[in-house]
């Protein structure tokens, strides 16, 4: 199922000149709809417009996102949108074209399959060998450069490999190549800060609001090691516990589990339930 | 003028799936044309062929893009051909497809109009805010991941100021926006080493190729007020002598004008001569 819209219109091309091609110039969101609903559609519009704002973009129009969506996902009880929203068509170079009418992409896909093991014994992942890039003007926000992802998820094909957990190049931990990390140690949870680096998930966001004690903070590789248990978020895939890390076993402990519970009381369960 | 071939098919649009939107996945070359020919087209190719290792793209095939853009510049004087490439189609997700099939854009363009004053007294630069990322791993490369460059042109709207000489974090002088910078100092060139951070332009290959001499090395921002005389390199642009640099005043010397020179020798001479 691709079903997809541009600027409202059911197509399947934009423009060979859009600056979203051309650099990149403009930003995504993936939202998770269950039975037509998206349980986390507000934080995923307040991460668009924190983007737009970085990206010196004009704000979107929600209502129309969300009527849009709700059009693409028709007839399908599970669906995950894509949305882009590009800077539009333009003359060559980089300098802002004085009037900018972006562009709007909404693409509707069926969920990855994820086995029903990943959740309840966790998932293997690697030590990722790129270090991402520090950039606190594009840090946290979901833009198109994403050529450092790329080549992160390329360095493995092992399919028994879920992810890569990647560091920045003092040895600080960011994130793994499509979700956020995080560790429980002594009762508390951790989270890198991502001021400087990598994307501030949606479903980052809604952890730390279910535990505002979370220390944000840098995190090393030590820290890993030290942690009672990991496990990593992402609006798409939700709460994968980390069963092995670069073959040092790990166990999915409480908050992992108490997470996934709260995942399905969103109404944001996997779907085959853990 | 705007003719455009995706993949030898004459068309403006490409797949809203394809991976050049998606993430950037891909790279570029714009080629200045003058009566037919590209003097700089080798250089071009090879830095092509250098992104698409990098990127672990299909190498390109040289003799379909250099007929393509024959094809596109036909009737043009002087024209500007952007080829781009990238990852093709594929479902979602960060993991390159098994089977690629990459996109081929070749558009062409009339040249920016370019004041001969620029060549002859210089340009006005200034000093950009942004702070380049660092990433070896896509350091030299054109690939479509150019947010940077479009947030440190958005620094400034006045028509006077030409660029602006972006560092890195460590205030290590990368290049310009969209062009490379030299300095000559005692009668000797120097350049910013790219290993880390920036494009390795094809006119800077060129400039190396002249004066093998030329020190590659870290610059920093007392190396410039030190300058005895500083310019820019663009493929499009040509050899840019700066005049003034945030507020300090510096004369096109001889290395500038003997570039230039050396430009329109080679048939790069920009629309009306210095």
């Amino acid at each position: 199922m691709t079903r997809t819209l541009v600027n409202g219109v059911e197509d399947t091309r934009i423009a060979a000149n859009d600056r979203g091609l051309l650099y990149g110039d403009g930003l995504f969101e993936t939202v998770l709809f269950v039975q037509g609903a998206a349980p986390l559609w507000a934080r995923h519009m307040q991460r668009l417009a924190r983007g737009c704002a970085s990206l010196l973009l004009p704000a979107p129009e929600i209502h129309v996102l969300a009527r849009e969506a709700a059009r693409v996902v028709q007839g399908m009880p599970r669906a995950v949108v894509r949305i882009t929203l590009t800077r539009g068509g333009g003359t060559r170079g980089y300098a802002v074209p004085e009037k900018v009418a972006p562009t709007r992409i909404i693409a509707v896909f069926d969920p990855p399959f994820i086995p029903m093991d990943w959740y309840a014994r966790g998932i293997r992942v690697r030590f990722g060998e790129l270090r991402l890039s520090v950039q606190p003007r594009l840090a946290g926000i979901k833009h198109l450069n994403r050529l450092e992802q790329v080549l992160a998820r390329a360095e493995w094909d092992d399919p028994e490999i879920v992810e890569a957990l990647l560091f920045d190049a003092k040895d600080r931990l960011v994130s793994a190549v499509a979700a956020n990390v995080f560790i429980a140690r002594g009762g508390k949870l951790l989270t890198p800060a991502l001021e400087e680096c990598g994307v501030a998930g949606v479903a980052r966001e809604e952890i730390l609001a279910r535990y505002p004690d979370t220390e944000v903070r840098e995190i090393g590789r030590e820290d890993l090691m030290q942690a009672d248990e990991i496990f990593l978020s992402s609006s798409v895939r939700g709460i994968l516990p980390v069963r092995e890390l670069d073959g040092h076993e790990f166990v999915p402990g409480p908050f992992s589990r108490a997470l996934q519970t709260h995942w399905r009381a969103r109404g944001l369960s996997p779907e085959v339930e853990a």
